[in-house]
Parts: structure tokens; C-alpha cells; sequence
């Protein structure tokens, strides 16, 4: 999909999320195989989660910046596991409010990271008001970094093409997967950095089950000839934009 | 997209369409650039859109052989430029009625065939129920065809992926462009394609102005930064199927 | 709407429905007031809704041919009430079965005619199979109708504006009101035509209240100073293809 | 949500699938529950799956005959475990073709079995054309059998709710969870029917995984303090027509 | 739809509406059932409807406080009618704007009320911002109100039911009914305190007639044999959130 | 649709419209159709798009000031050209804010221009988030404008019908043409207009063919038999509220 002539630098993924956990649930797989091709991918998190997704922590009496403390490191080795860099935000959680402030920032990354591919939540999610506020902001501030007229450092930026991850409950997001992601060489790195957010263990299993039948979807939709593996595991995602392709596969 | 060791024999696409000049208006750049590639691609016409796309030679008083006739000959020598075999089920248009004999047919088509992509209409469009029709047959008979117990000659088929290619009024037949096609190296044969369908003249500049309008969004979703021709000329796509995938972009 | 330079004929109106009484609860004002600017309204009844609505009859013991004379009588009074004409196709309700024949019956109905503007039931009914079936074959009929290709007596057809009017559970139907009709100054002879429908008295209250209803949203939609009159009465109807006009309003 | 003063006898649940063994995967832990309480409930299975759900016996080997013999005697032994009597209509798989006549038999078990309430797939399902087409059958045959003009033996039909069981690719089906029902007390009844399917042993697991998954869903709609087991089984089941009752809840 | 072991305290209903007078046109009949079962209810009004829903007061010339009071003590003597208590939180309407601290507001009575069941507006009414505003502060803070980690005073608060009563134009507002309420029993509850709203005595008889047209779609969805009365009230609502049950019905 | 004893005055036109170009673009046909009547048409940008719409500017190193007056100057002039009045509100763009501030600067002009008709953005663009702000804002203040409560100055508004012109990318903003307009006649007068915007030539042509395009369809939803012009240029729009009429057409 490029018309470059020059070789081009190894391509950037930037991941925006809402909370400290979501890039491993829902997109470890991508991050991973994304680091095991030697290209660059930076996670920006608004929040730590630290008051919307830490029940346990606060029913142990923990304080404010404790938890904050816990999530920054859980999430910081996950990330490190993958093969990727975390930044954080700290723009406060439950609720994440969608400001002129905190999109500005998201430019400022935009046109310093210059990613040649974006993932963030889906726009709509009736469980949780913080994912529709991360992916707006993280929409947004894309379209505001193209334009040369806007006033912040760095190039402007091309029209990476955005996914969105899956959220916990799809069918209450409309979410419909409409690319089936084949993770299986990476599937126990996923793990791994799933294993490294110790607070949340009822969900290790519950994500592996769901890159299992994602993964029977993908062999579903990909014919019975394709010699793929017995246990392939899948990640799901959709397009925001049309895809953009020389050739239709 | 592959997993396969063997080297795999050169991909296959069967466009399955209602009438007999929808391939070239609708997937004569996809149709060309498949072709370009060493690919086979096969066509298979329900009709010679005889009687509901032939309104000129029918007010100069052709007989209905006639028409046939001349829609035929159009459509091979649309076929032979862009690089692909056209077959002509005659199963009579306007309208197009849906029957398991038909759909039969064409599940001897996939497994003799064994597309690796398959094209055909939306399966909604206001202006004209052949289409529909026929693309309902297409996607019945897919499925029909990856079943070990029907019973039709042939290998049971894998799960290839469907393109809907774009209809005349796209905003009234739910049509979303979710992929653009660069077609920019194939257009000239594409336009010399439908410069074989002489009764339609006036749709050579309609779809040339499309593939400009289209080529136009490519750009726009693409980034300024690709190295695009100044004039991209692109198609439009939509998925009923998850798209499968080793790597997002 | 009409750029002719020579005087036309009075327009003239086509309704397409399943059942005997449809086109007086859903449809009368808009036929009362055609008639009463000197148009033609046809109506094409494809079934006397002897099985699917006459149950009061059915209870009272009588045969379907009695029950078929009954309906047919009801629905030539409310017809002449409204200054229309009513043709009555006889082909069986419950279940109405969309074919090949009648759809052609339908095509020979639109060459004769010849309407300006074409009634009929919307495409979703999840309580009366029979509604979609019928409007399936009006929608049908009038794209062959357009073809000069297609093998009937008389001239080709126009293009002529379809509505879906209102169906009894408007909200289970994917009915949203896209076009409020007044029809206070014929309401009255609506509520005539309603009464010759004896057998189905608990309706007439019933739509009278809905065309309040309707009439409360026109006047809504149509601002507080319009010099409506204290009670409009309204009837609402959907368009399934773009409205073509020379000034917006 | 009756108002009957007489004590009514106990409700009848009528289950309308495709093929042999779909209303064990999707709807085991209703009609378990249903048994459970007393309730009859029978299941009309119009096909035995024969060609289109059987692909291990076909590569074995077998004949259509044999295929059918193992699939009715699977489905007959799950059915017992669940405590719910099925009849096999026997019409033909893959494809399943919506007829009249197929129509007018369910009609018959309507007015036979008088259901208090309806299981059947949902409308879409662009992986298994057989499933939507049992679906529109049973959904039509609900209407006709509530006329009383309609020629069937038995008295008419009340209006049952209806209830559309989880297909296997909810996502690409318009599949919402619209009803989480807890089936954690016969959830070993249902995996026992499973296991009368030796020859689908790989779908034993995934849908005792869905089943957890749609019972951490159920927990997440219900509260946290309701008492739940900590692993709580659930189906998901959607609409087509709105529920009645007397209280919110 | 409880597990509990020990006996719960009577359920208690939240309702939050953006002005004074929603609550008696939209739910008088859910709030009168709740109380008549021995429930508390609480009525939760953003604003009084002092600018937007008071076009008789202005137009007579009286003050802006005037205004208020007179909403209020209608609203309370409504209220009281019903069998419910209500607050006011005087946000100010036309336009009532979504802030985080009207929403932490509303976090600090959910807390303090505990609802068993919450009824709100839908989230789209192109007539009125105030009624979507109202609807996504109510589910925003329902949310929030489920957080430990959220600082408001009161115990954290399960997941309970949410359910959308119906706007004035229905079919704008993407309203179609998913439950169908029978009021039929507190009917005159309702129609006496809507009379306590004097300034829109216009509205008595057409909340009046949607009760009964409501009422005609309950008995055409329960089925003609459920010995429901001649005239049935009803009122429509839809789920937002799935429902759990334990019981299909 | 009017039902006014007394002459109206000529009815007068609101175009509310986030950046200086779009009302060339987008209704530069309906607003000469208007003028060419003699009715006011008055323009109202909400900004000069100065950042995000003028990048060639940008480029060759203009300022922001500098920007600003060419904008200005080229929007003046496109006005002038179709016989309207253009107000700026320089709200600043990229973003765009939505405030409700600005939304009361709406308030005024609509009681100032008492509009009969209002033309704006539609509500969705993935492209470019100051258009729905625009529209969002524009819908607002119409209804605001309706109040008696509003404190603002002039007269309350009636119910002016609102048109969503064609947004640069259609099928990515859920716009689906609902009105086809003819704008033949003053073509010419909107191609003058288009070329006043000298920094966007490009666009010249794109729009010289989506009218031609449009132009197409408005003749195949019009019928072959109308008497239209070889060339027909259209313009397409959106309605979101129901159209009011006396007569279906």
C-alpha cells in the first residue's frame, strides 16, 4: 500500500486508550506482532484507570495515588512485554472528559510519532463513558494533525488508517468485527503481559477464551484449505475509514 | 494471507453478475489489475441484461436474438480487453428470478473454478431487482458450495472473501465504500473496456468521472504523503465477510 | 415538478394494496383529496383480505365466497365515498404469495394507468406478511414497468414517485414519518368512507384519533403561525425514492 | 403477564430450528429450564442437517440415509435429556427452501401444540441460509395460524412471544443480546445434551465458554449484589416483537 | 430475577426527567403501578421547564419565578397523585446543558436512593436537547454511581434496569416500543394527575388516547385470549441495557 | 403550504455553515434558485475556515490575519455572485467549539431573519469535526429560537424546514440524497460562484461533476418523460424533520 520510491522508515503504531489495562485486552495481540516486525509502536493512555477499573484496589484501602502507583507499573511492564513504550496522561478517569486541552495533546503526539497506523476504543460503549471520550478525542486530534494551519510542533500528518478494538461487551458497542486479526505467533507474549496485570486474573481466561473463538471465526471466514493451526487465535477489530488497497485480498 | 508451504497455484476471481455490462462499469479496474498479475478471472453472466438494459437497440427494433446477440459480443470483447473469460448463463432478465436451479448452476461454477475472491452486486438496490437477485444467488451458492454433503461434481470450496462492487446509485442501496481500489495502472484498459459497450456511450465519462470521485476519497484516505499520481483513479467496495488478516493496514 | 411545455393530463394516481380495506384507514385522505382537485385514483386491491381480516365474519359462520361479496361490496362503497375506482385481483390472502404473474399483472395495471404517483404498503410488517408481499410486487412491477424491453401491452412508464403509507404498528415496521399530509378539508369524507367498512367499526375511532395525532406533528413541524386550522387532521407516508423538486419547501 | 381467572394448564414452548442440532447449542438451557418447571416443550426440527451440518460422517463415508439415522437418533437422545419431545419434518437441507406447504405444516403444530412461547433462529445469517429461512417459516406460520379464516385444523392461535436463540456468528447475524437468561441450575443438563453429539465433540467446549461468557454479561447487567454464583451460565436471546407485562423489571 | 436468601426491601424506582411535567405524560402509569405495589419512587427533575414547556405562563406575561412556582407546585401535587416524591435540582432549562456537576449530582441520589429500577428519556429527540441531555447525564451517573473508586458519599450501586419512557413524536426519536407496560388498572391515577397540570390541558385527551392505543398493541401482542378488559391502557418503554431474567416470558 | 389569508412576505432563507466555502460548494445552486425568486438569502459562517480549509495559504507562509481577509474577501464576492448576504461570526475553526454561547449569537439571527427555510451541515462527518459541530449547533438554536422562554430579542420562530446539503465524502456521512434538486437554471450562476474561491480550483471541476452527477439521478427518479435538459445539474439534501404538505407529489 505505498507508492514511496525512497525506502520508507519502519512503519509507528500509536495505540490511545482510555485506561491503563485496555491495550492488553483488546489489542495486545496487534502490539506484538507489530514489535516483532521492528516497527515502533507508542501506547498513550489518558488515565491509569485509576477509579473506574481498580474496585479491588480501593476495597483494600488503598489511596488515590497508590493505585495510580500500581496501574502505572502493571501497565508499564505489560507494555514492556509486548515490546512497546506507554506514556500516560494522567487527564483522570470516571469521568474522562473529552477537552480542547487534552486533544491538543494528542496532536502534539500525533505529529511527533507521525504513526503510519492508529487503534483506539469504539465510539459508542453503554457500560463505560471513558472509552467513547478516549476515541473521540483520539479521532479528533488525527483530523486536527493534518491540518498544516493548526498550531502545534512537528510535520503534519498523513491519514493513517484507524482500527478500533474490541470492546468487553461487542454487541452492546456495535461493534461488528470487521478485521479478524491472526495473532497466533504471539499469542503467548499476549499472555504474558495479560499475566503481568495481577489485579484483574478473572480476566486472563476470559481473554484467551475470546482470542480462541475469534480465532475460529478467522478460520471460519478463511476457508478450511489455509493450513492454519488447530488453535489459532484471532483478535477483532473495525475500520472507521475505508480501507485503502492495490489489490483486493 | 497464506499459511500454506506449497507454492500456491495463481489466485482465481469469479465475478458473478446480473446483466451482461456490469463487470466492465462496476470491476473493470479490479478485473484488470487481477489480470495484470498473471491472475485467472472468470465472469459468469446470469444474463445479457436483454430486455432491462438494452433500451436503444429495443427502440430501433432489434428482435430479442438480436439483442442477445449483440450484448454477447459487447461483453466478450469488453472481457478479452480487460483480460478474462466471460460464460453466459441466459437464465433471462427483468426480471431475474432467483431459483435453486440456477443457484445450482452456479455452485458448479465455485467448485470447478475455486475462487480465490469472488465479486458480485450489493444485495440491495431500489432501481433494479436483477441485482439483488443475483447477488443473493452468488452468496447462496458460495455457501452451498463449501459444503462437503451438497451434492455437485468438484472439491468442496474454502471461504473465499466477497467484494460487493459499487451500483449506480450508491447512496439508495446502503452502499458505503469500505474499500478503495487503486486502479490508477489499469485505468486506460478499463476505459477501453467500456468503449467496447457502444450502446451505453454515455456512460463512459459517468464511470471515468466516478473512477476520478473515487480516486479522489483514495487519496484523502491514504495521506498526502504517498506519492499518488496527481489523477488517481480508484473503485469502491464493500465486505459482507470479516476481512482476515496477518498484519492491520 | 414538470417542465413540459405542453398542457398535461390531470395526473393520475395508483394505489397497490393486499387487502380490501387497506386503502381507507391508510391512504383515504390522500385519495379524497386527489379526487377532489379532479385527478384519477386507481386502486388495485390483489385480495379481498377474506381469510386475514374478516375474522368477525369467519365467526359468524359465513363462506368465504359470502365473506369475499361482503368485502368486495364494502370496499366498491368506500371507494365511490372517496372518488376513486377499485379494481380487485382475487389472489388469495393469508398468505398473499409475491409471483412472477401477479407482479406481471401488476406491470400491465401501470402501462394502462399510466400514474403520476404510486401508493402502496411499507417493505417491513412483522404481523401481516401479506403488506410486504404486496409491496414487493408494486415496487417490482414498476421498474418493468419502465423497460420498453419488457414484453406488455402499452407505453412505457415514467418514474413516478412512490409512498409507503402508514401501517397499523407504524414503530414494528420501520415506519417514521417522512412526509405529514393534510388532510383536514376531506377529512370528513375520510370518516365516511371509513363508516362503509361496517364490520371493522372499532377502527374508525381508532384512525380518526391517529389523524389527529398526525395532525398535532404537522402542525408542529410546520410552525405555530401557519393559520392551521384548531384541529388538523394528518396522514403520514414515507418515500423510498429521492423526492425530485425545483424549489426547496 | 395473564389475566385469566381459570387456572391455566401449563404453558407449551414450541422450538423451531433448521437442523438436528441446533436446539441444543443454542436454546438447551430454555428449554432444560422450561422442562425443569414442569412445562411442555417441543421441538420441530425441519431438516436433520443432513448435507450442510454433517461433514465428518460425509468424509467418512456414509450415506445420506445413515447420515440422517445418526443425526435424528443424537438429536432424539438430547432432546430426552433436556426433557423435551422433538418431531423431524424432514424437508431437505442446504438448501432449505421456504415453501407454502412447509408453512402450512407448522401451521398445524401452532394450532396443535398452542405455545405459550416460541424459540426459532434469528433473520440473518449470512454463514447458513437454511437458518433464516426456518426462521421466516416459523415467524409466518405465527401469523397465519392466529386467523381464524385460515383453512388448518385446530383453534387459533394466541399471540406467543417469540424469542430469536443465539447464532454462531452473532456479530455478523444483527445479533444483539436483548435477553440474558440464567440457565446456572440446568447447565448441567445442557452440556449432557451436548454430549449426545459425539460428532460435533469441538463445540462441546466453545459453547460451555459462550455460556460462562453470557453469564459474566448477566452479572454485569444484574449488579454485583444479587447473590450470583461466582460462575453463572447464560443464554442470549432476542425479540422480534415487543415483551407485555405488568411491571417493569 | 433475585437470588437473594434473605427478604429484600421493597424495590424503589429512581426517575429522572429534564422538566417538571415529563414524569406524569411519559410514566405516570410505571410510577402509580410502583406505588400502588407498595414502592418508593423518586422523581428526580432537572429543571422546571420554566422556559422551554411554558409558553401559556410567558405569553400571559408572568415573571420567570412565577414561572417556576407554579410548575413546581403542579409538578408536586402531580407527584403526590401518583403516589411519589419529587426533587427538584433547578439546572435551568432551554437549554439544559450536560455538566459534570450535574451529573455528580445525580451520582449522590443514586447512591442515596439505591434503585431497583431507573426510567429516564431516550437519547435522541430532535424537538428537544433538553430531553437527551437529561437521558445522558442519567446514564452517565449510573455508571459513575457503580464505581468504588468514584468520591460520593453512600454505597456503591448494583446495575439496575434502565428503561426509556416514550417521547412525544416516537417515531423521531428512533422510539420503538420494546416493552408494553399494562396501566389499564391506575389508569385514573394517571388521567388525575395529569389534570393536575392545568396549563396543558391540551395534552389530557392525547395522553389519553396514546394510553389506549398503547392498550390496543398489548392485546394484539399478548394474544386475544388473556381475558384482558375492552379497554386496556398502556405505556411503551425500551431497554437500553439487556434484560435478565430467569424465566423466557 | 401555506394556509395564510394574508401576503406573505417573500420568504426568506438561513444557511448556517462552519467554514466560509461551504455554501458554494454544497448550496450554491439552492441559494441562486432562491435569490433568482427574489427571496432574502441570508449566509451565516461560523468561521472563515481559516486553519483547517486553507492550507495553500498556510504554505506559502500567510498569516493567520492574512488568511482571515482573503477568506473573507472570496466568500464575499461567491455571495455577491448568487444574490445573497454573507454574516461571519469568526468563531475560530479546527476546532470549531460548540458553545452555548454561539448558539445564542444563532438564536438572534434566527429571530432577526425569521428564515423559512434553513440550510446546514449534516450531522455526521469522520472528516472534519466542525461541520456537525455546526449543524448540532444550528439545530439547536432553531429550536431555542421557537421559545417564548428564550431571553433573546425579536419575535419566536415558527417551524422552518431544515435541508442537510452534500457533504464532501456522502456514504461516510450517512447522507443519502432525499431531495434532488434541479438547478439547471442558475448553474452557471453557481459555477461564477465556485470560481470567486481561486485558492481551491481543484474543486471547480469535482463540483461541476457531482452536479452533473446528481443531475443524472434527478432524471431517472423524475421519469424519461419530463421535457429535462440534455445536461441536468442537481444538488442533493437531507431532511431531518418530515416534510408538511398539501399534496403528495
Amino acid at each position: 500500500m505505498t507508492h514511496d520510491q525512497a525506502p520508507a522508515p519502519p512503519r509507528s503504531t500509536l495505540v490511545i486508550t482510555a485506561h491503563a489495562g485496555d491495550f492488553v485486552w483488546r489489542a495486545g495481540g496487534a502490539i506484538a506482532l507489530a514489535a516483532s516486525r521492528g516497527e515502533r509502536v507508542t501506547i498513550a493512555c489518558l488515565t491509569y484507570g485509576e477509579r473506574g477499573e481498580s474496585a479491588k484496589a480501593w476495597r483494600e484501602g488503598k489511596s488515590l495515588e497508590e493505585i495510580k502507583g500500581i496501574r502505572r507499573d502493571e501497565a508499564e511492564r505489560a507494555a514492556a512485554t509486548l515490546g512497546a513504550e506507554v506514556r500516560f496522561l494522567d487527564a483522570g478517569d470516571y469521568p474522562l472528559l473529552a477537552t480542547p486541552e487534552l486533544t491538543d495533546q494528542l496532536v502534539g503526539i500525533y505529529r511527533e510519532i507521525q504513526p503510519g497506523i492508529v487503534l483506539t476504543h469504539p465510539l459508542t460503549d453503554p457500560y463505560n463513558g471513558d472509552h467513547p471520550a478516549a476515541a473521540r478525542m483520539a479521532l479528533d486530534a488525527r483530523v486536527l494533525a493534518q491540518a498544516i494551519g493548526y498550531p502545534a510542533p512537528g510535520d503534519v500528518l498523513g491519514a493513517p488508517p484507524v482500527f478500533f478494538f474490541e470492546p468487553h461487551q461487542p454487541e452492546m458497542c456495535d461493534f461488528t468485527p470487521e478485521v479478524l486479526l491472526d495473532i497466533t505467533e504471539v499469542f503467548e507474549t499476549k499472555r504474558k503481559a495479560m499475566e503481568c496485570l495481577s489485579a484483574q486474573q478473572h480476566l486472563w481466561d476470559y481473554y484467551t477464551d475470546l482470542a480462541k473463538r475469534r480465532g475460529v471465526q478467522l478460520k471460519r471466514n478463511a476457508g478450511p484449505n489455509l493450513g492454519l493451526p488447530h488453535t489459532t487465535y484471532g483478535e477483532a477489530y473495525m475500520r472507521p475509514y475505508p480501507q485503502v488497497t492495490e489489490e483486493l485480498a
